[in-house]
C-alpha cells in the first residue's frame, strides 16, 4: 500500500528541533502519511525528538540527501569517496535511529552543475561505495535508492534508462527513485520511464515543472499516475516543492529558486495531499477499462 | 466569484421528488455550491420542493436540457420550432420558480446523431427562437447560454469559433457554454477556445474524455483551467459524468454510455469537487508568474 | 519493418475505376507505402485494375470496412449474422485478389450510434462468425483484425482492454486494430492501450481528434509513437482523415463530418506522410535513452 | 512571413571559416531559410566570408550569444557592465556586416548557474546598458531581443511574465525571445506565455525538453504552434538542439549536455525543418475552426 508523503523543505529550511517539529506537524496536519527529511547534517540530527514526534503524529519517515563535495562517493580521489561512504553510513545510523526504512536522493554525488562529464574512475568509485552502503543498510532493514536528477544537478545519471545501466554496475540491493520534475526535463515522456524502471522503482517524488503548486506547470501527471497504477507500484509517493519563502538561502541558490511560487506551506501541502490522493484514486478507477 | 457545481445525473437518473432530494443532498454533501438540473419535464418538476431543499442545503441551481424532436427549435417546420420555443418558455418558468438564474445546455436542438447537415432554414428558425427566448429570460433575470457539443450529438455547432458565428446571428442576450468532454473531440486545444469565446463564455462543464473520474482520460484540464484563470472567467464550473449505474437506460443509449466507469456517485462527486477546487486554487497561484 | 499508409477516403468518396486510380496515385505521390481500401462493395470492386495499379505504383494495399445492418455478424438474428459472415468472405476474396494480406476495421458490426447495449447472444454470434472468418482468411495468408472505435460508432468494444476480453472469446487467429481518433475519446491515455494490446496489436490508424490535419487537435501523438516504439510494433501505420470535401454525403452523415477541415487531399496526405515518418524516425532516436 | 531557421551549433562547435561554411551549407541543404550564429568572438568573425556564403546559399542570418563574466552588462561593477556594453556593440557591428537584422539570446548576462539572486543595482546596470544598445542597434536597422532561459542558466528572467516587467524597465526598442526548452521548465503551459508576450514577441527557439529530436520529449509543441498561429506571430522560428557529438567540450559543460541524443546533424536538421514547417502548415489549417 502506497504511502503519501511530503518533503520537509516544504515547511522549514532548517532541521533543528523547531524545524523538525514544524515539518512533522505540518505533514500530519496536511494529511500526509510520511515525511521525508533531508539529512544533510546527521551529526546534529535530534533523533530522539524525531522518533517521539513521528510516533505522536502517527507518521512514517524517510531520509534523502545530496553529498557535499568533500564527501562525494563519486570522487576520483579514493579518500574523498571513502569519506562519502562513511558519511552515508552516518546518515543510515540516523535513518535507523528515527525508525525509518529508506534512504534515497542524490546519494551518489553533490547536487551541482558540472562543467565536464564524469570520469570512469570516479563513476566506479561511487558504484563500489554504494554497493557496500546498500548492502550494509539492507542488513539493518533499510532500502537505499538513487534519485535520478536533471543535467544541471548531476552529470552521472539523468534518465531511468541510464539508471538501469548504472545500477547494473552496482553489487548490492539498491533501487531507483524517480522525480517528475527531473523527468520532465530528461525523459521522453512520463509513462515509459516507469516501465523502464520496472521492479527497480522504489520511490517517487512528485514535483511540478517549476517546483510550484501541482497542476500549474507542464508536467503530465496523469500519464505518470496511470503508469504507476499500470505497473502496480506500491512504494512511497512524496510531494516536493521549493520556494525561497521557506528554503534557506544556500539551498535556494543550489536549486536555482529565484521566484516565490508560494508563501503558505500549509495551503500548498494540503493542496498537494489532496491532488496526489485524488490522482491515485482516479487511476485506480480506470484500471482494466 | 466562481461557483463550483455538479450535474444532477451524477446522483440520479430520475428527477421526481426522491431524485431531486438525492441530487441536492449529494451535491451538498460532496461540497459543491451548485446543482445543475436537467429539466426534461418542466410540467412534472416539483418546484416548491426543489426551492425548499436548495434553501435548506444552501445550494444554488441551474437548468440545462436537450430538446425532444417534436419540440426542436431548429426544425425546418415552423410549427415544431414554435413548439420548441414554448417548451423553452416553460423550462424558464421552472428556472424562475426554483430561484435559479441560468438556463444552458443544448437548447438549440436534440442531443442526437444526425445523418445530414442542418439546412439553413432550420438553422434560422432556431436562431430566431433563441433570440426571443433569451430576451424574455433576461427580462426575468435569467441568462441563457448554448452548450457546444460534439459531432455525434449535434450538427449545428461543434466548436467555440462556430458558436461565435452562430451567436452573431442571434438577436438577444445569449452566451456560450463550453464542455471539456466535447472540446476534447472538436477543438484544436483546451486553451484557445476560451480565448475565442472571450466575454461570451457564461458556463463551463468539466467532463473527462470518456465521462469517468477526472484525471483518468485524455482531457488536458490544466490548460483549460489556466485559460479560465488567464481570462478572468468567473461563471459556474460544473462537473458532469455519466455512468449506466445511475443514468436511465434511455439516456444511457442517447449518450452511448456502454461502460460503468463508476458506481459510487458520492465518491465520484467528492473527488470531482476536490479536483476542480484544487485546479482553480492552483491556477490562481500561477497568475502573473 | 513498418509500412506507412493512407486511407483511400483521403482521396475519393467513390471506389469505381476512377476512384481507385485517384487513391493509388494520390497515395504514391504523397510518399506512402500502402493504401487502405474501404471495401463496402466487394461485388463491384475492380480487382484487376487495382492489382495492376498497385504494381505499377509499387504500393501495398489493405482492406477495411464497417458492416451494413442486414449483414451484421453481431446480429441477434442468426440469418443476418450468417449473411454478414458470407459478406466478409466475399471481402476476403477481394483482399486476396488484389494481392493484399490484411482485413481490418469494424468487421464486427455496423458503424452506427446504438441506443441500447449489445445483447449477449448477438455478441456471441459475432465472435463465432469472426473466429471462422479469421481462420479461413489465415489459410489464405490474410490476417484479420478488429478496429476499436468510440461509443458513438459501436456498442461492442470501445477500448483495448475490452478488446482483449472480446478477442479472448474468439476461436481464431485475429488481432486488434487501434485508432488514435477513437482512443482519444475512450482510453485513459495514448500509451497504456499499446501495452494492453501487446502482441495482439496488428494495425494502427493515425487520426487527429477532429479528423483534420495531424497536429491540429488534442491527440497526444508523441506518447502513442513512443509506445509503438517501446513495444517494437512493426505493423502498418495508416493515416485517416475525413472531410466532406471528399467523402460521400452518406458517409459524411455516418461519421458526423459537419466541417471541412481540408479541401486539398494531396496537401493533407503529403503533410501526414511527413508527420508520421518524422514521428517514427524521432521515436527511434530516443529508444534506450 | 515567418522564416524558419536553425542554430549554427547543430552543425559545428567552431565558427572559423570552415565552421561557418559547414553551418550555412547544412542549413541550406536541410531546407531552412535562416541560420543563427552564436557570435561569441566578434573580433574573429569572418564577416566577408559569411556574407558571401549567405548570398550564395540564399539564406538569412541572425546572431545570438551569452555574455562572458568579464563582459556582463548585469554586473554590479559599472566597469564590467560597460565592457559588456562595448562587447555587444562589437557584436552588432558583426550583425550589420553580415547583413543580418537581429540580435537575440542571453545578451543580459552569462549563461551560468548562479548561487544567489541578482542584486537590484546589477539588474539596473544591465537594463540601462541594454536600452542604449537596443537604441543604437535600431538606428542601424537591427532589432534586439532578450532570450528567456531557465533557472539554471540565469537568475535574471525565467518567464515571459517576468520579462514583460524587465522590459518595462528598459528605455529602448527591445523585445522578447521565447525558447520552448526553457518554457517547458519555467512556464505554466506552452500557450499562455505567447499571449503574455504579445506584441513583444520577436523571436522563437524551438527546442525539445532534453535538446534532442523534436517530438521525442515532453514539450507540448502543438499548443505552442497553435498559440503562435492564434496571435499571428510572423517572426523567425529557429530550431535549436545540442549534442556533445558536435558542440565544443566547453559549451557541452556550460549547457550540461551529458548524452549524445544525435550524431548526424544533417538528419536532425532535415527532420526539424520538416517538423516545424509541418506544424506551422497544420496550425494554419485550424485557424477559425
Amino acid at each position: 500500500m502506497t504511502s503519501i508523503g511530503v518533503h520537509g523543505l516544504v515547511f522549514t529550511g532548517r532541521f533543528d528541533a523547531q524545524g523538525i517539529e514544524r515539518a512533522i506537524v505540518g505533514a500530519a496536519r496536511a494529511g500526509f502519511d510520511l515525511i521525508e527529511f533531508p539529512v544533510f547534517d546527521p551529526d546534529e540530527w535530534d533523533v530522539d525528538l524525531t522518533r517521539a514526534l513521528l510516533e505522536e503524529h502517527g507518521l512514517q519517515a524517510t531520509a534523502s540527501l545530496g553529498l557535499p563535495e568533500h564527501r562525494n562517493v563519486s570522487s576520483p580521489d579514493p579518500a574523498v569517496s571513502a569519506a562519502g561512504e562513511s558519511f552515508l553510513t552516518e546518515v543510515i545510523d540516523v535513518v535507523a535511529a528515527i525508525g525509518a526504512t529508506r534512504l534515497c536522493g542524490v546519494i551518489y554525488g553533490p547536487l551541482a552543475k558540472r562543467l565536464a562529464p564524469i570520469e570512469p574512475a570516479a563513476l566506479a568509485n561511487g558504484q563500489a561505495a554504494l554497493g557496500r552502503v546498500a548492502t550494509a543498510a539492507a542488513a539493518r532493514g533499510i532500502r537505499v535508492s538513487i534519485e535520478i536528477v536533471n543535467r544541471y544537478e548531476t552529470n552521472i545519471v539523468n534518465t531511468a534508462a541510464q539508471a538501469v545501466r548504472y545500477l547494473d554496475g552496482i553489487d548490492g540491493p539498491i533501487g531507483m527513485h524517480l522525480d517528475t520534475y527531473h523527468m520532465n526535463i530528461e525523459e521522453p515522456d512520463m509513462f515509459s520511464p516507469v516501465f523502464t524502471a520496472g521492479e527497480r522503482l522504489d520511490y517517487v517524488h512528485i514535483g511540478e515543472s517549476h517546483r510550484g503548486y501541482l497542476g500549474t506547470g507542464t508536467v503530465d501527471f496523469d500519464s505518470f499516475f496511470h503508469a504507476l497504477s499500470s505497473t502496480g507500484y506500491d512504494g512511497p509517493v512524496v510531494f516536493e516543492s521549493f520556494s525561497s519563502a521557506v528554503v534557506s538561502r544556500d539551498l535556494t541558490g543550489t536549486l536555482g529558486i529565484w521566484r516565490n511560487l508560494w508563501d503558505d506551506s500549509d495551503d500548498l501541502a494540503a493542496h498537494a495531499n489532496a491532488y496526489i490522493r485524488g490522482a491515485l484514486r482516479a487511476a485506480e478507477t480506470i484500471r482494466g477499462h
